[in-house]
């Protein structure tokens, strides 16, 4: 494990923590709040500060592989969901640091989960950097920090494989530093767009803004209680299109700037993803088409949530989901699991994930039809190999074991009914943001104890990061303290079986 | 494919239904039901002749592979199911022949889940034919032919591998045959002592053996609307213990019949299966405490729960479980999933396949961290070959779509609540019987529609076969099905991929 080398990673990303607060800095300045103002430029200043002192301490061995890209990755995201939580705590936006801690991993991870019952009450400044870190979590830390500097040389594809998003990264460009720098121009340039077309829309800067880095990121922040439910029909269209097009595989865009057409329109994933959307789109809106005073609203509430929860945003055109129907419910839940396609900044399991497990699982019941068969198959065109199927399947193991543990311990520590344990650990793992009740719906997550609260912190991590770089970590960490409770247990029940024991820990 | 081979193995099922319906036209003449004792008899005679006439049509080749294994097995569910079916609709039993085919299978896959609101207003035949399929069922239909005949010869590990639950059946004894009446042997000697005991308990003769059947097979039908809860408490320590008892690993008392009482109690998956058994007994202990009035009271109705929620029988000690709390209803859901050991009459997903999962998991984990350390690992202290890890996967992913789908159906027609379509697929898929509502708790599956119903017979017959059966036939059959749409998405969306639909037919 090249430590100094984590440890250097870890240095820039409290460094550049310290550059993306400016951003709320600028923000309070402009709406006169001081006492904020002093909170986030202190903070600002420590951490670049630190940041750049910890620097100077340049590792030796540049060289790292895929284990340090996974623990430098996971390392990372803890440390800048505690970051981004200290000026939330020190400003009095949140009284109580493990509320600050949700809310950050929250905004970071691109889940949308709030803890604040009323988001309108605290100051402009913290409800930006609420959005900001949505815009900052949904392309990744490392991988914007690569885009500015070559942190880590040509061991870069590591760091940049454990945090992106879906399956597999495509090598769009040779060099690193371009492909990271041509993902963050392609979204930095839709998010522009969305801004300018919602300031068209009757928004003021502010509010565009704020809105446009919730969707870019999918993340669901939103700077007013009511989410997109307050604003005119276009602003909802606007948004819900864009959400769609930023849980898209981002090689579209690229295929498009490169003038590939047909290679942008030929992509499996988005077929399918498609198709889902459209499907979902009218069970929601035959569910919910009584429930409306036209066809036309029925439509527009019934895409923005399909296309909200899809693609794990989470944001809302109506002021609550209570009252929609059970199967307009499930199918949103469905969703979540589903999530968006992969190389997008939308979570969940992802469609090219789905599409790996589902030709995986037909090409072994064939090969058992007709065993001589040579065994491969495509997803996108391209050939899937043995190492991304393996990667999926631990990917997919790993997901159910997390799932099922943090569910358990919710279950175990809330007393609460099954549908909101069940939804609630969704929305977080799934990095969506809105749950369902037994009432109807969660729109707070603050009535939950401290304990739950962490397990979601984890998970929201987790799901970001896509289980595997968290799994490395728990292992790494983890490894020493159960040794004792193993030997126990071999030493009182197994001995015979001492021999695996030697082998596994060699 | 043999499909002569398949038609011998399927005329057997034919020509045994034919044997297994004696065991209720006896039982209709000694309780001196006329007109039930002709339709038994009628059908059984028809059967066994039916049977009779096409085993005379000898397969030309007797070897055959895997695949014939799988279909065999399937379609022979498949065909049991539909023949149980009949003489409970024929009698006036069940008025609706999908729902009696709905009880049929679920007796024959040891589910019972039931779609009659009142047990006890059907004859003593049909009701002791429901408890006698479960007890077939439990073992393996095909498993009891070739413990009588050696139907597929050597072929024969087939059919049983196909059938037996467990990843991996271990090869007890040589020969088929004898491997097959030793299962049958210990199961016969388990259900008889419990009926001993049954009765020494105070139950009639007639309640004793159905209740044995139920048990043994972890099927959970009873002769009463009340299940177990009207019996005194030795019976229902005597019953929770036994359902205990048929969840463990059958290779545990074949050890203990060779006298390997060392290997017997050292078996991994059975001390998770202690395990998990008592931290869930305490923890439902724990909610339930102060709802029963005494300490002894509430332990009992818990362990006597868990012990059949866990083994996928699904009887009740109590009238309801409606107004138990939520936690205890969560951690008896989660249990419906993990199910009982492999090598066992129960369901679910099984704790031998969550070994070989977890295991999986660590391993790829640890090789991550240690790219050089060779890969292999042990459960029940032997390796786990590739093979098993593949099969392990496929069901997994076979399990998780089958799921999937068959709750967004349910979710299509029945329009209820989550936890109700939640909880009544895991309950059919994994075997158990009872399920959860909104209101507390669902006794009767008759109020779904026919679809659902439909859509249950399937789950339940996946989840008796494990799967893999069910995904071979449906891929057989749904080949030919599917090529036209196939073809009219390749031609109209990807037209460069013509040639891996070439690669995959061929």
């Amino acid at each position: 494990m090249n430590l100094s080398m984590i440890f250097y990673v870890l240095s820039w990303v409290l460094c550049f923590s310290g550059v993306f607060l400016t951003v709320p800095v600028i923000t309070a300045a402009a709406y006169g709040e001081w006492d904020v103002f002093v909170v986030y430029l202190t903070t600002a200043i420590i951490y670049f500060a630190l940041g750049f002192i910890c620097m100077r301490r340049k590792p030796k061995e540049k060289r790292f592989y895929a284990r340090d890209g996974y623990m430098a990755v996971a390392f990372s995201w803890f440390l800048i969901g505690f970051l981004g939580a200290v000026p939330l705590f020190m400003s009095g936006d949140i009284q109580n640091f493990i509320d600050a801690l949700f809310e950050s991993v929250s905004g970071f991870t691109t889940t949308g989960a709030t803890i604040l019952d009323d988001v309108e009450s605290i100051s402009r400044a913290g409800s930006l950097w609420r959005c900001f870190t949505h815009w900052v979590g949904g392309m990744g830390i490392l991988v914007f920090a690569m885009a500015v500097f070559s942190i880590a040389g040509g061991s870069g594809i590591y760091l940049m494989r454990a945090e992106s998003t879906g399956a597999t990264v495509e090598k769009l460009v040779p060099k690193i530093r371009e492909s990271a720098g041509l993902l963050y121009g392609i979204y930095t340039g839709l998010t522009v767009f969305e801004t300018v077309l919602l300031i068209f829309g009757g928004m003021s800067f502010y509010e565009a803004i704020t809105t446009a880095f919730s969707t870019a990121g999918t993340g669901g922040f939103s700077t007013l209680n009511s989410s997109i439910a307050g604003y005119s029909p276009f602003v909802q269209y606007v948004v819900a299109i864009f959400m769609a097009l930023f849980g898209l595989n981002f090689n579209v865009y690229f295929c498009i700037l490169l003038r590939k057409f047909r290679r942008a329109l030929g992509l499996e994933e988005c077929h399918w993803y498609v198709f889902i959307m459209a499907i979902a789109t009218i069970i929601v809106w035959y569910d919910n088409i009584s429930s409306f005073p036209t066809i036309e609203e029925a439509f527009r509430h019934s895409f923005f949530q399909v296309s909200s929860i899809m693609t794990t945003t989470g944001s809302l055109s109506v002021y609550t989901l209570a009252d929609w129907g059970w199967l307009a419910k499930g199918v949103l839940v469905i969703l979540m699991f589903i999530g968006a396609c992969g190389g997008s900044t939308g979570g969940g399991i992802k469609i090219s994930r789905l599409l790996i497990l589902g030709k995986y699982c037909k090409q072994k019941v064939i090969s058992l039809l007709h065993p001589k068969l040579v065994s491969r198959f495509k997803v996108n065109g391209s050939d899937v190999s043995r190492e991304t199927v393996h990667g999926v399947l631990l990917y997919l193991i790993g997901y159910i074991f997390i799932f099922s543990i943090s569910a358990f311990v919710v279950l175990l520590f809330e007393r609460c009914d099954l549908i909101t344990v069940f939804t609630c650990t969704a929305s977080a793992i799934n990095n969506v943001g809105p749950a369902f009740s037994l009432d109807g719906y969660v729109s707070s997550f603050s009535d939950f104890s401290a304990i739950t609260k962490l397990v979601f912190v984890f998970d929201m991590i987790a799901g970001r990061l896509e289980i595997i770089p968290v799994l490395v970590m728990v292992s790494y960490l983890g490894g020493s303290v159960s040794k004792p409770f193993r030997f126990i247990y071999r030493k009182a029940l197994l001995r015979h079986d001492e021999d695996e024991d030697k082998e596994s820990t060699t």
